[in-house]
């Protein structure tokens, strides 16, 4: 279809997409190719929508095309998850520069797909466009019965982690640093920056209230307990007990950084940060009568309030 | 809230957005702010994705903040009418260069506002992320009973449009020429570039297929003719009648242009290309027995398959 070594039209590429995307999905009644898809609905339905931005988020000498395609995907079903929600759809529109060999575009494809596949999620549509440096701009749409918000956390409740959060700062830390990466851990830190693992399986049904780890746990903990009007009290002893902890240490502590920077402050881990009684994860802390986080070190650098100018 | 005259931030700026875009439709139970937002859905649903770039779909010396957020927003809106839905919602992800005032930014939104009031749309959320030209994605979710596809053209059936192409077209003429737009129709021709005049009102019940004419009559009455097995067999004089008419040939004449070049293969007018025994809106045209689009003048210069590489 597409001729690989050279020049390829719109429809071509729109055509090679097409097949990657292909589902016999029977909610789906018009896939990509008309104006728009044709989908079943569902009663309560939860949509968000993510854009990733070339040099801003990702670095297409650090990425593939694939993992980059499976980390904004995995950014926007995050959301979905963290609404106690099943993701169902997603729409992908795509800026490319022009110099994109068609491979690459596929393997960006082909990302998408992965991704979206262990979210149960479908690509119904899409959009092509010109710009300057590659923008992929995503929305998801999912469903629940009941949503879980930033503001149902109650006093007693515990505060979880669907797993150890730090492992994408660390990866980041680790290609910006002299440091090649060799060890499991360290491959696994650098994986995890490129193409985070989203807690796809995170039994959230008995949460208040719930979170996706997109900034900091910093952040997104304030926003929990801002929300629900309770203070959310953190020990950093709690999250000292297992494997992935001291694998994490042993990294920090071959870059000569505070592991607790990573952990509290770091980025795009996309984990879930839920409150409840009895919640699966690992149990970060308490819900207190009081108001915003408590616990956290100090000396950490948080940079969650970008000024735009 | 935010400070007009300097820096702002990040969580200044979502806050004024969440102010202009606050809906208290009761279909909305978590607008913008947190995870993801959560709505009461549809049986059937219309889903679609459209990007614009600063410099590729628009340019911020010829068209304000508001006439920008107003077509992109059109845009979304169109594909969801082309498939006979009623738009419900909106997500909209932009990337801000930094440089932006404050002022642009509401303003901007206030454009995305006005034009989702006059879609029945509602803005329920949203994302900001730097990047180095301006660039506008969004997505439309819709309902509607009856899908209409490309595919449903029959023999026998019109051709109609919703109001006359070509005057997007005719517009952005204008800006690159030296003519001063002075006219009543120069003016609206230079407005219908900035911010196209979206059919809302069309009454698409009857239609057998519909598109909505973003790239041009050229293109989007072949897609209608390959999707549905069909000839669409235009006729030029039909056009001619109208008032509309003879006010955008005026323009043509003085730009010494051909004005079926604008009404056949100028772009982005978002008109409502259909088929159907008895529509409203302006007959083009009949569907034949055969294939492919008959009728159109020769020499046009069309533009559709655009070269990646």
């Amino acid at each position: 279809m597409a001729d690989r070594s050279g020049a390829f039209t719109e429809a071509q590429a729109i055509a090679r997409l097409n097949e990657i995307f292909a589902s016999s999905d029977p909610r789906i009644e018009v896939g990509i190719g008309d104006d728009a898809a044709v989908v079943t609905g569902a009663k309560r339905q939860v949509m968000t929508t993510d854009m990733a931005v070339e040099g801003v988020h990702f670095r297409k000498d650090w990425s593939t095309g694939f993992e980059i395609g499976r980390k904004v995907t995995a950014a926007n079903a995050a959301d979905i998850l963290a609404m106690g929600a099943q993701p169902d759809y997603l729409l992908v529109a795509v800026g490319l520069t022009g110099a994109e060999e068609m491979a690459w575009i596929e393997d960006l494809a082909h990302g998408i797909k992965f991704e979206a596949d262990l979210a149960g999620m479908h690509v119904i549509g899409g959009d092509i466009s010109r710009s300057e440096k590659v923008v992929i701009s995503m929305s998801a749409v999912g469903h629940c019965e009941r949503a879980i918000t930033r503001s149902g956390a109650q006093v007693g409740d515990g505060i979880f982690i669907s797993s150890l959060t730090g492992w994408s700062a660390a990866g980041l830390a680790i290609l910006q640093s002299s440091v090649v990466a060799t060890g499991d851990a360290q491959n696994s830190a650098v994986r995890e920056f490129k193409s985070p693992t989203i807690d796809y399986g995170f039994d959230s049904s008995l949460a208040t209230a719930m979170c996706d780890v997109s900034d900091s746990i910093i952040e997104q903990g304030k926003q929990i307990a801002d929300s629900s009007g309770v203070e959310l009290s953190l020990n950093e002893n709690l999250f000292a007990h297992s494997q992935e902890f001291a694998d994490l240490q042993a990294i920090a502590n071959e870059l000569d950084v505070s592991v607790w920077q990573w952990i509290f402050a770091g980025g795009e881990d996309h984990v879930l940060l839920a409150t409840g009684k009895e919640l699966p994860g690992l149990r970060i802390g308490e819900v207190l009568k009081g108001s915003g986080l408590s616990g956290i070190p100090s000396g950490l650098e948080t940079s969650a309030w970008r000024h735009f100018k």
